[in-house]
């Protein structure tokens, strides 16, 4: 394997075999291949491609890059779910306990935000107490005793992926779509769930802006773990407005806790009971999809739910009375409201700006290194379809700091879009690779 | 100037300005660029392309990035010659003296050999004592008094070009046309001289195998060379066979000794009198082609042009004897005949081939480090469009080992192609920038 060759081989259109990958994704590993020939073969693979053999002998490479986890002994189907990312995506903390109260053992690695998207960890870590840095055995533990655990990301998994992700990050190879699936799947399926469900976002929030990109994306990914042995389901979901009326940690905490206990936003509610749906059919619990469906609801409705997540949020060392008592969790010294100044139909929402407002707010990470508030955030009062007067209140914004408040509010003035005449409401699940 | 913008800007197609371009050059040389930001871009730009401003702001900013040479004060118009390289390429060695002979000085700085083509530094130093490794006021001096001097690539002269292009060599970043046209041009306008002359080579055994590639690079390093105020003239020369008859360091430098005493092959005398003109009328020496191509030959008749160089010999340390007596030069043990094995024309040689048997033999470097054989290399009997019949001499190797000298003999039983009907002997020189 000669990495010189590889990159012309590539640059030229050329197919990369199978061992010559493998060899490539170790000697990368090990720092025998230096990142200036990586990100050079990277910038070719921008320009050229990769094909499905290359893309899953990438995937595979990587996953095995590291520890692959055996969850054989934990009892009983798992289940770990991804989300491409998006504004006010609180799905995982609904989704994880709900499921996991209806018998699937829900053990997931998440990741932090950053820039204008949330991240799983930051939100949970608004509970007191809260933590995810958990070893192997201690995650394990979890989901064997209360079929439910979430951790950070370990070092341990995929090494490969978290070296070339670094790399593509600072040298603009990030948004090609055989890299960003085999990036995500090798972590999936080192991770060693029986079941992946993937929640691809399309839309203004979302890292993919069009519909046929998050398809490409999902089918891709889809195709990948099927390839690796996994049960793979999938959903296409709209980011053009963010989902649920809450953006910022410790707000979307507390709506994941409304919907957990049935006063949720509707929107947040039917994601969760789709991709919820494709779990339980997936994995035999359910026999429909409208069967699971009225598993869920039953969950909900019975306080299995909420009582799943106040197990889950004790056994991580979180603060269990928070989940009863929402006021305990951190809250802004400032609400302001935020004016419509004009009269008429909701058109269009810039979402990506209400992820920037947030940011602003200090409440997500500009670099890794940033510290980020988890008491602000915005609180969303109209959205798509919504018909507003002039005066009426759009979104409260909850802030901590003065200047910060007003350079939101000025992010948040380029987020709407008006129209005189009647909008339709967008559709939220655009796709759903099971009926 | 931020790196990671400018890759970005250059993978989606855009353009780089004057003032990011010399930003980057000047990072990338501090070392504040990282090689893999720049090895990213530099394959962006295989695949988007530079635009003729930005390759022009690429090859000042790299000419501008070390010292710029100024030979004025060395008396009189001044030349540099740049071939594109070849195999049996001698032509340095016999124009320099020749047109220093006429009164143009000539200030030319060289680089070794590498994989099939040879270098002009080699081939010089097979002359015992001759040394190339000046400094700048040595060179200075030399051209002053000497109307002439060699010396080696300086690492004073272009620093940027020498690391971009040990970077685009690792990276399969080398073989496009405007990073090669800034390569060459930037050490060449920081180099100092009036004018330059280039040849670029086309052909089997050149680095550009069809002539629109050849012409394209021609014509772009003679815009940049016009746009920075230099003097640019070029020939598109044949390469589908060597140049001349010998192909090995101390070999050519016999054949150079041969033609400058006009008793050398017609082609190598054809391009040097062609190549000298262009010298002559772009100077101002010589009012047309015609009139410098017979002050060149007068140069030769009358003994000037190898009194030169012999002058220029002992003026870098060269045994001047050696020029009268070609036989000090180092020589093989061995010299065996290649011999035809049908009857038939010569159709086509394969040129790289050739210079790759010298290589096999010792005569050529496989990597910087390789140390060379000066006496081995080839002597061609029959070239294109000779007849030969079954038993003639196709040509000889020179060599002193005699499993390098079966290996090179395999090698050379892939050059020759032949035709039962004559065939027409290919044309030299295919395009002169001036008439």
């Amino acid at each position: 394997m000669n990495m010189y060759d590889l990159i012309l081989r590539k640059r030229e259109g050329g197919t990369i075999d199978t061992k010559e990958m493998y060899d490539m994704i170790v000697d990368y590993t090990k720092g025998r291949i230096p990142d200036y020939q990586m990100s050079a073969f990277l910038m070719a693979v921008y320009f050229r491609g990769l094909s499905d053999p290359e893309t899953l002998d990438l995937t595979m490479a990587m996953a095995y890059s590291g520890e692959v986890l055996d969850l054989s002994d934990v009892g009983g189907v798992t289940a770990d779910k991804h989300s491409t990312g998006g504004v006010g995506d609180k799905t995982s903390l609904v989704l994880t306990p709900l499921v996991a109260s209806c018998g699937v053992k829900m053990a997931k690695m998440s990741g932090r935000g950053l820039g204008h998207t949330g991240g799983t960890i930051d939100k949970l870590e608004s509970i007191p107490g809260f933590h995810t840095e958990l070893s192997m055995e201690e995650f394990k533990d979890n989901v064997r005793e209360h079929g439910i655990s979430l951790m950070g990301q370990s070092a341990k998994i995929a090494p490969a992926d978290k070296l070339l992700y670094a790399l593509r990050d600072v040298t603009a190879t990030v948004d090609n779509i055989s890299l960003i699936a085999s990036s995500i799947m090798s972590k999936k399926i080192a991770a060693g769930t029986d079941l992946i469900v993937l929640d691809v976002k399309t839309g203004s929030g979302a890292f993919m802006k069009k519909y046929e990109d998050s398809m490409d994306l999902a089918s891709k990914m889809a195709w990948l773990g099927k390839r690796a042995g996994k049960n793979v389901e999938y959903v296409i979901s709209n980011m053009d407005q963010p989902l649920g009326n809450m953006v910022g940690n410790a707000l979307e905490v507390k709506e994941a806790i409304d919907t957990l206990n049935g006063k949720g936003p509707e929107d947040l509610r039917e994601l969760c009971i789709c991709l919820g749906s494709l779990i339980l059919t997936g994995t035999g619990k359910a026999e429909s999809m409208k069967k699971a469906a009225d598993m869920l609801n039953d969950a909900i409705e019975s306080g299995r739910a909420i009582g799943k997540f106040r197990e889950f949020v004790k056994a991580q060392g979180g603060l269990a009375e928070a989940v009863n008592n929402p006021e305990m969790l951190p809250e802004s010294m400032l609400i302001e409201p935020f004016y419509a100044t004009c009269d008429g139909y909701i058109k269009h929402m810039d979402c990506e700006k209400v992820g920037l407002a947030c940011l602003i707010l200090g409440g997500g990470r500009y670099t890794k290194e940033s510290v980020i508030d988890l008491s602000v955030g915005l609180e969303l009062k109209k959205k798509v379809s919504d018909e507003v007067k002039e005066g009426d209140v759009l979104a409260y914004l909850y802030a901590n700091d003065k200047e910060k408040l007003e350079d939101a509010r000025e992010k948040m003035a380029e987020v709407y879009e008006f129209s005189s005449t009647p909008v339709e409401k967008p559709e939220l699940i655009r796709f759903i690779s099971r009926d």
